[in-house]
């Protein structure tokens, strides 16, 4: 491949004529590709079927430990449920909370408790102070973002490197200010990226030093379980690292099974210490009686069997690896070597991450949406929906089918080398 | 039957011997009966048994309108659940919004945004105010006020007769002074009460003045569909009857199959004006992609066919009509007469609401808790958890086998008897 760069004018004319054709012989299909969202595709939730058929009116609707699924109670969840997210969380039962159906309620109810209530250490809540802002590694997980805005939380970009949040800008920046009160963190097979932290970037987020007391590390293990490959990324127990560090409030950690068994039919959890749990425990017990027990016993039942949980997995690896490894096959046939764009190959997780040439990803976007293409909106992977380089675009390649993702990525390229090309000429 | 009042001292000290040695004979059976909360009884859990076998993993999981149940998506709920509960708070489908398992949970967030962002009509946020004060028509449902309690809003205790909240207090209230944002009601079979809100009542909620353009009727109708009898309460409905005063934001439904199907299994539902249901689903999508699908779908096909539900009430009214009448029998045989207490004879809901002379409750709650009967604790159904005429316990009948009621309702009588006595003895 020759870099677009070692062209010149005519040359690149020529080839954007070309790929003009092309895109717009894909434009007469009138397609309809949607790449936005990381959802599971049919197969993958189907996956799950099985476990409906685990809690219906022939079997007993208690739990081995003799809990009534049929009535009230429960306030943090079933003991059995616990039991299974908390290797997950990697944490004690006793220190995981069991909710609904969505981590990312989780996640908002906490901050919303936090600007009510605060948190434990706090002086006050944090609605009562002037300003209260987070630390957004970007690019990040644009509904993170969006809960920050809802509840006027000011935002700061710091970059998302290959290992982690750029620390020396996180240390920096806690340890001067006093409203920065948290910080987002997708740690495994992030979102986007798909990278995971590495066991410096967890210590130093453990131990640093924050002006803030009530400092806190939201940690979406949105993807804890979710390889591709035999070879896993192995990601330090921020918990155990926060408690060695003795900063054991530091850190609030969230986890659910959306992508494991069925998104918005799944079961969440959270975990903290014992204080945090202690607090949070005691506001929800006048939010809710508790969350729902049946669905719980269906999950537990389904992964009862060891190693059950590895084994599902797996299947879903199965049937989305294939869709990760075309991606990238693309990436690296039509892009590769061009100087355009630049990507990593996640081993887990639901994205692919790619960037293109600086003030870009707008356009491209539009022009891939022009062709039936619909991709996560670019600079939504940013702060305010504001991307400073305008070249980070997310890629969500399970929910198509392998080949309609075969020609959405084509078309996404195409796009990806005409604004490319045509910003060249124009400059 | 003698009442108390007639009684000279030996006959009373003669009687309270008599009543302490059953009393001590109960004591030596060691009990343990509760009636502290409003649970169906496991008879009436079974009744929804069935529902366990509509979405199993050889069921289309698709609704009837094409949508996918497995997968995320549906902010505001299924079509089919809107329309399901739809009359059950006799509004439009459009301005149903379907929740998770708890209407608590929706009435605590309700009030959580309001508190964070204001409602439709606030100058700002809740939260911003030096004060705000909730009207807590009383005897009344203890969770609504240990959530105005977590918010620090102030309540003031108005009383509840027999037709409904003492209108021309909380006119005089609400149209003096903008403080008050809100006032909680259960208008129909009320806890504890068991009554309904008269035509006129609910008139006078929708049109009375209000010095805050926020004010928010917080309209619990939890026991909409809950009737004893074939004669039922009616109520007039309350959204209409705003609209037609000119105040359609004025009022908050809320609604659940907590005591239909699965307590903590269920499906719940807020409704409100198109205004209102616009601000709530906006602040809604930052928390949550939706609620779960799977078991709206449950509930759908459980009731869709015409007149179900109907027939599924009847089957719990006949469960639980006989413990309401046992209760009302024994109040009548071991109370009636004596000028000791006064109930009514609710026709609906889930409880009996009793009211001993003033100063007796709390002492005989603890009577009844020394020799086994767990009621719900004395005061609870005031605010702060305070009754101030010392009086009201609220029975909740339904839980309990009938001869284990029988039982608990002697001893509860007894105590009342007992400690009538020494009060009247004392004074």
């Amino acid at each position: 491949m020759t870099e677009v760069n070692q062209l010149n004018k005519s040359e690149l004319e020529e080839q954007l004529e070309q790929l003009k054709k092309k895109y717009e012989s894909y434009k007469e299909k009138e397609l309809a590709l949607d790449m936005s969202r990381g959802k599971p595709c049919p197969e993958q939730v189907d996956l799950s079927r099985p476990m409906l058929d685990l809690v219906t009116s022939e079997d007993l609707l208690k739990t081995d430990s003799g809990v009534d699924v049929r009535n009230y109670g429960g306030l943090d969840g079933l003991a059995e449920a616990k039991e299974f997210f908390a290797p997950i969380l990697g944490v004690a039962p006793a220190e995981v909370i069991i909710g609904g159906n969505s981590s990312l309620t989780m996640m908002h109810d906490t901050i919303a408790r936090a600007m009510l209530f605060g948190v434990v250490d706090s002086e006050k809540p944090w609605s009562k102070l002037e300003k209260v802002k987070f630390i957004c590694p970007s690019p990040g997980y644009d509904r993170h973002f969006a809960i920050c805005e809802l509840f006027g939380i000011e935002m700061i970009t710091v970059d998302l490197l290959e290992d982690g949040p750029d620390m020396d800008k996180v240390e920096e920046l806690v340890k001067e200010d006093a409203t920065i009160k948290g910080i987002w963190c997708v740690p495994k097979y992030s979102n986007p990226m798909g990278n995971t932290f590495s066991d410096e970037i967890v210590n130093r987020l453990a131990k640093m030093e924050t002006k803030a007391n009530d400092f806190r590390i939201f940690w979406d293990n949105a993807y804890a379980i979710h390889h591709l490959t035999l070879v896993h990324d192995k990601l330090k127990n921020i918990y155990d690292a926060c408690v060695e560090a003795g900063n054991e409030n530091r850190v609030f950690l969230f986890a659910s099974t959306s992508k494991v068994t069925f998104p918005g039919a799944g079961v969440a959890a959270m975990a903290a210490s014992p204080d945090n749990v202690t607090k949070i425990k005691s506001e929800l017990s006048i939010q809710t009686i508790g969350p729902d027990k049946m669905n719980q016993l269906r999950h537990v039942r389904f992964f009862e069997k060891e190693g059950s949980l590895e084994e599902h997995m797996k299947k879903h690896a199965e049937l989305i690896k294939p869709k990760f490894d075309k991606t990238i096959e693309l990436f690296e046939k039509f892009l590769g070597g061009k100087g355009i764009a630049t990507w990593l190959s996640p081993v887990g997780g639901y994205f692919i991450s790619i960037d293109t040439l600086d003030g870009c990803a707008k356009e491209v976007v539009a022009l891939a949406k022009e062709a039936g293409v619909t991709l996560t909106g670019a600079g939504a992977t940013y702060p305010y929906g504001k991307d400073p380089y305008d070249s980070n675009i997310r890629i969500a390649p399970t929910f198509p089918s392998l080949d309609e993702l075969e020609v959405a990525i084509e078309i996404f390229c195409l796009c990806v080398e005409i604004v490319s090309i045509e910003k060249k000429l124009a400059a």
